[in-house]
């Protein structure tokens, strides 16, 4: 937390404890010092603080949002749409809400650098079921930043008509001469959770989101500001509490601690973003330069200043995490061996970039240049070590039960000899590796090293049932210019067994 | 905040910070305090660590335990019976989710002092479609502990079958050895919040609730423990927090701090809750004698040791409520004119006790001899002082829109004559007093004025449309003993417009 927050959640617990609905001094004195607050983020986010709300968490103002927002509007449709590189919270709640009410959600896909496909998004709002639309501002995982302005401008001209065949939609859609609609007739919901403070804040929404631990307030707190005008209809419990838009007491010397926290961000944002962008910049530069076989993620400029992150072929995410906590580096990894569900980050896999070898690094507040290169001057020699070690070796520690194979290894692109034979059986054009049982990156791992013992123009097939290779072996395919052919179930080895189909280009 | 909590907090954001779902070190260290903290209040409540979750208030635990064990339940029924005196998060939460789920919500009477009426609460759980009783441990306005051994008594032998008619029924009802049912085929919700830390925990529950707010620790802290074998099902967007129980992430250092507090509670309770009870014991006695027409509320001994809450007569609660702040005492009232809803608090009004001139007094952990001892010497005055002034006054500076009488007032039993005078139309045997457009304590007022005008056996026809009338002549006519004969409404004075009757008994 802030050292900011901090000191004003101390004081607000000898001054700011009392419940902020009751009417004796102690009450009173809260009511007071909350409504400073509320203006104090409001102003910051560019709302009235009439718009705005205070609930229990980030992941809790989706949560409500997206259920109040779609209830509001369930005359006119059910449908949700959203990016598909959302937060998880905002997936979860939109295909939540929309099988409650009967809708469906549509996930809208990314280019490979995580900005939305607006053809797609404006194909998606064009079913004229779309009661609710959420883009974050900024993604949480890769930091690129997606097109809020046209998102927005997509929503406010998006016909509300349930029949958009008519020919009076697609006139209305391409013509701005036509009569001024009302504001955004599908709303947007934008979580600009990962950004604020960050980044100046968006401008055009219908409901905001924010969430004060991701700008050094305390956990414990979001934002959620709503429109006037907006369609906003309680699917909770109701009560009185922050107009009813967000259920429960407030936690007053939180809020008050997330206020000054926000102001202190803002106070220095500009700097501080200056600074984290170079440092991010030269993160970017020198790891691309420094480790062979590396990804960078994300896109290149329309991004946020704090996040880096790429992923290293061949290297598993785990290992990576663990040795450079070692080394005192504390990053996180969308890659499958980190996550207990044993599925890659959803992000990485909208992207179609690469999962393995998933490194993220959130720039704390206060990073120097100097523990920047500290980090560049030992991250090779750290990714070189991993990818030597036995890829089994570094998953046999992950709590859920593992298949590891006996000895398969990779060290850059020039891959040992392992101790037992790749199983392959040739065919006419093609070679199949058995990796079925086996975490990524090795089958990734198999198919580098045995694309170049059949001809150019041969298909490999590569059996696996880890979630991940389905990303992987075509991320991979990309990455080395080689074509990714399609996938098929191979039901007699079992039933989340498939063969991933890839041609040798080169 | 207790100080042992202020204490762990800010060690825990230093030590606890991360996110407890990372794997680098400061994310495995936030995991083990938080696994530690999670086994310390678990043993408090006498649950076992994996059947406890925190959530981020006691409302939102409330919230997610009504909604997933109804759902766990809805094939068996759809039914949520509570206790009238829940606290209004569980009577919010019940009514919600039955109409959610197409089910009722059946709210079961309690005594005068507050207690269950078991009967009803047998009656209601007959019914063969209840998926869920919620009976508070102890009630949070007045104090009164609820009979929770006998709830599970009644939870446990209840039949599940949906025909309750069939003679198998009544049999497996009364016979004590009928073969051994699986453990409470009702489930059994139970609200602690007002309880833990206070006096020991209840024993009997399939789940339980506390707000670690209420044992001294931070704001945005909610317990809930779900015994083993509990249906549950999430109705909510999941994630993997919390065992799927709790959405959203853990805000650790509150946990950590709320842990801490409850073992500081624990470890002096007995103490501190036995000098509690001499000083309720002394404030109930005072008051009882130093002030004229008071009614202590509650049950007398089956209570919570802090808390203590009376009613005076004429007196509006708002003004006793900004007297006693004047005078330093930081007090809450169930008093319909210190709610922005217009109605008094619910506790009171299905006790039927007098509603207006209502103080509660929850004593503070560290409060001393003297301090009671002074509120004791300070408050006959107060309340003569606010029982002189006249109500008009003091209502006038509440923020809903108000309709004052221009000089109705009284004091004590005595009261002085009015400027206006009573407007009254006799009848053979009635006396209508014309109360519409006033608030209580207006109404009673008057008709305690009135009462000793008409000929003992003749009945006095108060119109009023304040709905706190509704209780507060009722439970006047029964502290006074007169007979409360009934209420019918006047539509030609109105549509709120309700005449109520009460007949002169000495």
């Amino acid at each position: 937390m802030d050292p900011v927050a901090r000191e004003a959640y101390l004081a607000a617990l000898d001054d700011g404890w009392a419940d902020a609905d009751r009417l004796y001094r102690e009450g009173r004195r809260a009511r007071m010092l909350l409504d400073a607050a509320r203006e104090a983020v409001a102003e910051v986010l560019g709302a009235r603080p009439d718009e705005t709300v205070f609930t229990t968490s980030g992941t809790a103002a989706i949560h409500l949002a997206v259920a109040a927002m779609t209830k509001g509007r369930s005359r006119t449709g059910r449908r949700i749409v959203t990016s598909a590189v959302e937060h998880s919270a905002v997936l979860h709640a939109a295909a939540f809400t929309a099988a409650q009410l009967g809708g469906g959600h549509t996930t809208v896909p990314v280019t490979r650098s995580g900005e939305l496909r607006m053809d797609a998004f404006a194909e998606a709002l064009a079913t004229g079921d779309t009661a609710l639309a959420c883009v974050q501002y900024a993604n949480h995982e890769v930091g690129t930043l997606q097109p809020i302005e046209q998102a927005w401008e997509l929503c406010t001209k998006s016909a509300e008509s349930p029949t958009p065949s008519l020919t009076s939609s697609p006139a209305s859609l391409q013509s701005p001469e036509s009569p001024i609609r009302p504001i955004s007739p599908i709303p947007l919901l934008v979580d600009a959770s990962a950004a604020l403070g960050r980044i100046a804040p968006p401008q055009r929404w219908s409901a905001l989101i924010g969430s004060a631990r991701k700008w050094g307030g305390p956990a414990g707190v979001g934002v959620l500001a709503v429109r006037k005008g907006t369609r906003f209809a309680a699917a909770w419990p109701e009560d009185e509490r922050e107009r009813g838009r967000a259920p429960g007491p407030v936690n007053v010397p939180a809020v008050l601690a997330a206020a000054a926290a926000l102001r202190a961000r803002e106070a220095e944002r500009e700097t501080v973003a200056a600074h984290h962008r170079d440092l991010v910049a030269r993160i970017r530069a020198e790891v691309a330069r420094t480790v062979p076989d590396v990804e960078i993620v994300g896109h290149p400029d329309r991004r946020l200043p704090h996040i880096v992150t790429f992923s290293c072929l061949y290297a598993s995410g785990e290992a990576l995490l663990t040795a450079l906590d070692r080394a005192g580096y504390s990053v996180s990894s969308g890659s499958s061996c980190t996550a207990s569900t044993l599925t890659p980050s959803h992000v990485l896999e909208a992207m179609g970039v690469l999962s393995h070898g998933n490194v993220r690094i959130s720039l704390p507040w206060r990073i120097t240049s100097d523990d920047v290169d500290r980090f560049l001057a030992d991250l090779p020699a750290i990714v070189a070590a991993v990818r030597a070690e036995a890829p089994s070796a570094s998953n046999s520690s992950a709590s859920p039960p593992l298949v590891s194979t006996p000895s398969a290894s990779a060290k850059s692109m020039n891959f040992p000899s392992t101790a037992d034979p790749v199983p392959t059986t040739s065919a006419t054009d093609s070679t199949t590796i058995d990796a079925l049982g086996l975490r990524c990156p090795i089958p990734v791992i198999r198919l580098a090293k045995q694309i170049d013992q059949v001809p150019i123009g041969a298909t490999i097939r590569v059996l696996a049932d880890d979630p991940a290779a389905r990303l992987d072996i075509r991320a991979w395919s990309e990455m080395r210019e080689h074509s990714y052919v399609g996938e098929e179930p191979v039901p007699e080895r079992g039933e989340s067994a498939v063969a991933y189909l890839v041609r040798r280009e080169h």
